[in-house]
């Protein structure tokens, strides 16, 4: 299956230049959201993932269906002010602009091992973020996983360090 | 398995006066994640459901599960500026303020059958909205299914032409 036929891409979103590898009618088709997620939990057992994490929203998209599928945890990584318990935070750039991700307290056990997920790796800001808030927690990173690689972006030199799994790469002309 | 032992209630929050019932310790235990997921996935099937169509954030975290375990697809219905192609749209209140939701004009085949899914039934605004949305694309609300139903908001009167699935009930005053 070719996932890239599952993708719409958006000219000039959410600016000018810029164009946006919409994941919608991927998880919009059954049979392509049933493979993809499949090749994550098959990457997640390979790197022994305890726990998921995914940045919000569309990391909830990619992460949830995986951890359902092997019976482990989801954790949310949100922005300031949704969640309610006491939290770890960390500030970060990203492709458009900046922000601040949060962890809850108790999201993470000290040496669990985590897989986070997104849709995108685009300029890598927020996985670095997403990294942090693990480790602080005394987690363990064993993987990145990603529906979409922007090479041109060059987010992997940011998180070189880890261990990554994406599913579609594109360039920046790629239509 | 009692899924209330997974759920965090926090005084307070958003605001004075509200318990919130935070569902992450239920995602982040694996078991109790597929049992809900599970009882989700079984009233799916009884009312046909063709598609999951899950409000932001915490509708993904509840409907795409369900969606993959299902073989079908999962549409959500967003903030205004978050989706990047065309879409329709529906202003609504909701438990604190008002806000506007969408979906892509292509996320619903006319007459195909959409299961509703979210953490919390709480004014039942938000779920006013969504089948409004689905209904304007000429989809057919088959269910709505919800984690926490917060019975004395009555979100219930609201959707009450909808059939409804809540797996947790509870009154303001509950600890």
């Amino acid at each position: 299956m070719d996932l890239k036929n599952y993708i719409a891409n958006v000219p000039n979103f959410p600016k000018e230049g810029i164009v946006f590898r919409d994941i919608s009618p991927l998880m919009a088709d059954g049979e392509a959201y049933q493979y993809a997620t499949q090749k994550i939990v098959d990457y997640a057992k390979e790197v022994g993932a305890e726990m998921i994490v995914g940045p919000e929203a569309r990391g909830f998209i990619v992460g949830c269906p995986v951890a359902y599928k092997l019976g482990i945890g989801f954790t949310p990584a949100r922005k300031k002010g949704k969640l309610p318990r006491e939290t770890v935070a960390v500030q970060y750039g990203l492709e458009y602009g900046t922000d601040e991700l949060h962890l809850h307290k108790d999201a993470i056990k000290p040496g669990q091992k985590v897989l986070i997920c997104d849709d995108l790796l685009a300029t890598g800001g927020t996985m670095v973020a997403c990294a942090k808030l693990v480790e602080k927690l005394g987690g363990e990173v064993v993987g990145m996983a990603f529906l979409v690689e922007l090479l041109d972006l060059k987010g992997r030199e940011k998180i070189k360090e880890y261990d990554i799994l994406t599913l579609m790469e594109y360039h920046e002309d790629e239509l």
